[in-house]
């Protein structure tokens, strides 16, 4: 790192009144994880070899690809006994937080329940809803460097608060590395079986079953290119969560939140990966620029400074808007994965706020607090795919039945309109079941 | 049709019994609806000529496929004043039901709409959800002999109200054939503009918009293996419903039900393809060879006989079962699109059954008549894929977006417990800014 580099910060400084602003906003915001030809082969060729050999085809690829010299899949499968004992024995400190963690996103999430209704209409005919939950779902941990407990918890907690009979997860052990902070979470959450495997074949084998894993009715969880394009690619035979992009940041400040505050807040969003993004709006020329002398002062303290000075750099931006109108123009079209709103009055504009995963209110409400404990789901829709999609939750471990019991009266008024409808598609078997019902 | 085949039905007869029950009926309800590498490449091929040349795209690839001698896009518009025209012009008894079937989903619609809610902790902090529509939403609507108007309301209306700002719907109209039924039902349903573009092309408009068609944040509606291959290709830039595979049904029958009923109940299912699937399953031998005789006495007075004979046969099965307990369990494992409880006290088993699209309770509530007009929609997850996924809703055209404001105390009490568990994944800019928020 040369001296010139810790005293300026590599950043993009934009204005909505620069000419060239919707088209450096789109350059920026431009995000496509494709997965090539070769990738998608290769993970075509792993999902046949485990749907034809199930358990030999997992030990095979596991040896393979984790270097694990494992000889069946006894070896490969944590119980019940396992995960409470990671739980143990953490240190007081990180069992206390974890679980109080556990216990928030729990309480949360039981406020998502769906409900079963119904209703009677005047001649006796009940229609409704009947919500029940899915059978089994399945967890994809991500092993390595990127193993995150808190990621356990948001993605199995949702599953067990819904009612889901069995929660099977797998996580890749990469040279045999074992996170204990991932099994202990596992138990927390309610996690019924763990398989110590990964990429497309744990995929494969949560979609399909083999003799040992079973057939899981959805898959979630974030993963590598390898472990997205098998989602997309088992999406139909199994229920899938959004494929996700990298993680996201928008802060909109009225220049009154300490900017050392919210140099931190980008900070904690850049320093997942080089691809992450953090962008900062306000109105407040004099306060974009304390807040850009605030990151190029702090940066240097950073444990991750490399993944954070890439990151800003590639896609970070201290963006100059007229006013809070403009502000909230630009969150209804960037449709962040996080939008923190570090503002004296965050719910005058929380209504007008069309398209975001999770909304921060206030200069208190740091985004960290709601990747961990606060109570809501850290997996969001990233990418823009706010303005179509909710944050995991109970409602996507769930699933609906709608339910219609006509009386014979009903049946008969029914089976007239039924009859004229059909008869228009010329669906004739359509009209006559209906008409049979008619009363003479 | 041979004077033998008039006589004798050709269908499946299974036993839960039989010894091949099992791999039998694996093989009937087996479906993978697969495109190959050869239509991948075409419809990759039409995405991307759509996303460079816009309308002028969808002008050629119309003038191919349709074979539309178009020179602008203004000619393959269709504005409100025509759809309410097409409306008004209708035949009154088709009119009157049509809007008669609107106004009855419409209200079972209403009763779908979640709900913003939250909830204050001890210490002042705010957590909960609020719900938004989306802004806008694309409906495909198959053109030629599977133009059904019924399609056109149960796919526009639970968009319309979930408050959805714009409703685009397109339509295919190959060699200029336009369904006034289908355009009537546009009004009815809410769409504000229709677009007679369809095909992958249709798909991939509305996907990335083009100067006439604006891009849309989900894309919903049933189509051809093309149609099917585009919606896969494009999620993630827009939202999609499932892909559908062929319709079908399970009726379990106490055999109290007349067996012509029944009879004709299969019918409508079967005369939709060739690989649409009727299932019958009863433990009552006798009354299971009474519907068989009904079909063959009422198969040939069929107008569709020869789609529906076909379908009989290739995916068809009448089910002789031991008891009722052994029908729950096949309609578990089977987890079908339509679901027709054909017996004295369907409600008895209601709560047993976890896996159905839609269920149809009694003796009365013909399948048909969910089909138009009792109120829940005909979009459902067919193939199985009941087991994880709902009826198309209200609740798939508005997302959630999770809000967390945190009192001053709540910040620094969760604080605490964040720079604990962020520290445990070395994430320590998260700690930071958590730690920022801490009260000394």
């Amino acid at each position: 790192m040369s001296d010139n580099r810790l005293e300026s910060v590599d950043m993009a400084r934009l204005s909505t009144s620069d000419a060239d602003f919707e088209s450096r906003l789109d350059a920026l915001l431009a995000w496509e994880g494709v997965s090539d030809a070769e990738v998608q082969g290769r993970v075509a060729e792993i999902i046949t070899a485990v749907k034809e050999q199930g358990d030999a085809a997992l030990i095979e690829y596991t040896r393979r690809f984790d270097r694990l010299a494992v000889a069946s899949m006894a070896e490969l499968a944590l119980g019940a006994e396992r995960l409470e004992q990671a739980y143990r024995n953490l240190p007081e400190e990180q069992r206390d937080a974890l679980a109080r963690a556990a216990e928030r996103i729990r309480l949360y999430h039981e406020h998502q329940k769906p409900v079963s209704w119904s209703y009677v209409e005047d001649d006796g005919t009940v229609l409704g809803q009947q919500v029940t939950p899915l059978d089994r779902a399945g967890i994809y941990v991500p092993g390595g460097k990127a193993a995150y407990p808190s990621s356990v918890l948001m993605n199995a907690i949702p599953a067990h608060v819904a009612g889901v009979r069995e929660i099977v997860m797998v996580v890749p052990t990469p040279d045999g590395v074992l996170n204990e902070l991932v099994l202990a979470a596992a138990h927390l959450a309610g996690v019924d079986h763990v398989f110590t495997i990964g990429g497309a074949q744990a995929v494969a084998a949560m979609a399909y079953g083999t003799e040992s894993v079973p057939r899981v009715d959805k898959i979630v969880g974030p993963g590598n290119i390898y472990v997205a394009t098998a989602k997309r690619a088992v999406f139909g035979q199994v229920g899938i969560d959004m494929i996700a992009g990298p993680s996201e940041i928008l802060v909109v400040s009225d220049g009154g939140t300490d900017p050392e505050w919210l140099a931190m807040d980008l900070f904690s969003q850049a320093e997942h990966d080089e691809d992450a993004q953090a962008l900062l709006v306000s109105w407040d020329e004099r306060h974009l620029e304390a807040v850009e002398a605030a990151i190029a002062r702090l940066l240097p303290t950073l444990e991750r400074e490399g993944i954070v000075r890439e990151s800003l750099a590639r896609r970070g931006a201290l963006i100059h808007c007229r006013d809070l109108d403009e502000a909230v123009e630009l969150i209804n079209r960037i449709a962040p994965e996080h939008l923190e709103l570090s503002m004296a009055e965050p719910n005058a504009i929380l209504p007008q706020v069309r398209h975001a995963g999770a909304i921060f209110m206030g200069r208190y409400t740091a985004e960290a607090l709601g990747d961990y404990c606060a109570g809501p789901n850290h997996v969001l829709p990233t990418s823009g795919t706010a303005r179509f999609s909710s944050p995991l939750g109970v409602y996507d471990f769930q699933k609906r039945s709608s339910v219609i019991h006509c009386s014979e009266e009903g049946a008969s008024t029914l089976g007239r309109v039924a009859s004229v409808l059909a008869r228009g598609e010329s669906l004739t078997a359509h009209a006559r079941s209906a008409e049979f019902r008619i009363k003479p």
